[in-house]
């Protein structure tokens, strides 16, 4: 057998901190952020990784069209939950990565890793879930592969998506595109599928089910850029929540953002599982919501546009990019202070999605 | 929690033989094509998908331009074997897919499922395979993904990859397209990966190590293209070897293939590995072979540019497309005789790429 000299591969230091993974290098904050800075970016590098978006945007050659490309994998426990499933998630992920470019959303493909051992009749019904999916967000499922590992080294399913979309002409959206004086827009309530899985896993009752959030945000962003194209950055704020996605936007801008707690929406069920499990809704993950970073002059016509569409009647205005403290997000607390939102290191609950 | 009818899903008989999954339904043999046949074809029923070739090929609307869009998941173990590793096989593996449509591989994704405690210095040496290998095929890594399981919940490291590339225009490459008359050409020798990786498992000893060939196939196909576009049909035979490439190809095109042993062109140690073990090279994987079907009038000049391929110095014609016993494929023995060459059922060697 080949030998390799792992000894020999060099790292820069702040892997080395860790000299193996750990559950928090997959959980979208820091450490998940020194693993792509550190080992995949200067591994792989071209312009359209280091863009760090939540997918790639790809010229063309000879067409003047721009491709959306995008791929995530799906390890969430349990495979059902309040409001969705392992299926709608990889579904709705994936379009919602490419949705996040502006693009139009077109192609999926589905990759499945089975643990032997697995029921047809689960497995039958996850690939159900995902076809009625793929039909809501009117994307279709073109090509396939179906691995399977021994009982014990999987749990249950993983499934990988990887998409295909347009870019329409004259769309431009990044996260370095945030200017001061932009407004920054949710489009609904913050933390409810990171608080469904958990109120799951540690089987709390509330009187009111707290359900995940997963839906297809296509259709949104193609309302969204019908009121102008000028959107200057597009986000789901998913694993990490939304304190990650508004850091890695104002690292990526070198902008500060400026928040304030009380404009935050948060369902009265979702904030009392919070206070109950000392989180903060904004670390917690979501699956069907945005963040847009829009020009002043437009973020009431746009605002207006997200409250008429059925995933955003819960949408606001939470708060201004900012020239002051770059890089940094700050809130307005309920006592009138201020408060650092700073990114999370590791990983706030494993296998969110 | 919601309630799901898991006895409500109905599948068709040959799944309800094994109302669990097993190990053989990612084998790549008959309980693969199942699985796709009576599971996942009826969910996401597409014209792309029911091509049932190695990737999508797709229309992109407004431009004339075909793209093709493949996904491959990679499990094999262990994760370094003679001749390459899992990063190699992820890069090749998909690039190879693309290449089968006669697409020029343009862009992939890679998404990593990384078992808790997995070295850092691992990570890193398969994240630098991953980019060599992609460089070597001439291809971009753009996007990814990292997902991070429990410690005990996967085995160090599974590998997504999904491609995009461009089809050529006047390229028609499908597995329907073989037609009575047309010559059955491989690049080279068979059973290469799978007894290395079966060699390696079982601790056997040559007197010659048997290396993978796991190889990026696009630069040989964009060779033979320059010859003709005039080519019916190519395959890679990874998983269920060429036995399960020849019969699916016979099956789509409702045609019989004839073989003749005495042509299989198969290295002595292979043969020697692959007679220990009871095994027929026929059925063992590749990762860096392709199988050509094309017409007689091409034939010898396709086969000549196979040969000054670096990867096709062992290429040779095995057999030919015939009308008798469509959808199946048969081999002339070594006493004269001739055998059904089946595909298998299930799955020969777990866990092969």
């Amino acid at each position: 057998m080949s030998t390799i000299d792992f000894d020999g591969w060099t790292c820069p230091m702040p892997l080395r901190d860790y000299p193996q993974i750990v559950l928090g290098h997959g959980g979208g904050g820091k450490l998940s952020g020194d693993l792509v800075e550190h080992l995949f970016l200067p591994a792989f590098h071209n312009p359209a990784l280091a863009a760090l978006a939540d997918g790639a945007a790809l010229p063309l050659e000879g067409t003047g069209l721009r491709l959306a490309f995008s791929t995530d994998s799906y390890v969430v426990r349990p495979l059902f939950f309040p409001g969705g499933s392992i299926a709608d998630l990889a579904v709705n992920g994936t379009v919602n990565d490419l949705a996040m470019l502006g693009a139009r959303p077109l192609y999926l493909s589905a990759g499945m890793i089975v643990e032997e051992g697995l029921s047809i009749g689960v497995l039958g019904a996850l690939v159900e879930r995902m076809a009625a999916a793929a039909r809501a967000a009117n994307v279709q499922i073109v090509t396939g592969d179906t691995k399977v590992v021994d009982r014990g080294h999987g749990d249950g399913i993983y499934i990988n998506t990887s998409g295909i979309g347009i870019i329409p002409d004259g769309v431009n959206i990044a996260p370095q595109n945030a200017r001061p004086g932009d407004a920054v827009l949710v489009s609904g309530t913050i933390g409810d599928h990171g608080m469904a899985i958990m109120s799951v896993r540690e089987g709390l009752e509330f009187e009111t089910e707290i359900q995940s959030d997963s839906a297809p945000l296509n259709g949104m962003v193609a309302a969204l850029l019908a009121v102008t194209p000028e959107i200057h950055v597009l986000r789901d704020p998913t694993r990490g929540g939304m304190a990650s996605s508004l850091n890695e936007i104002a690292r990526s801008a070198q902008v500060g953002i400026d928040l304030e707690d009380r404009l935050l929406p948060v369902r009265p069920e979702v904030a009392a599982a919070c206070e109950l499990l000392g989180m903060d809704p904004l670390f917690v993950a979501n699956e069907g919501k945005l963040i847009a970073i829009v020009p002043p002059q437009h973020a009431d016509a746009i605002l207006e546009a997200m409250r008429q569409h059925p995933f955003g009647a819960n949408a606001a205005r939470i708060g201004t990019v900012v020239e002051q403290h770059p890089g940094m997000v700050v809130s307005k607390t309920g006592i009138g202070g201020t408060r650092v939102v700073s990114m999370q290191i590791g990983e706030q609950l494993p296998r969110i999605c």
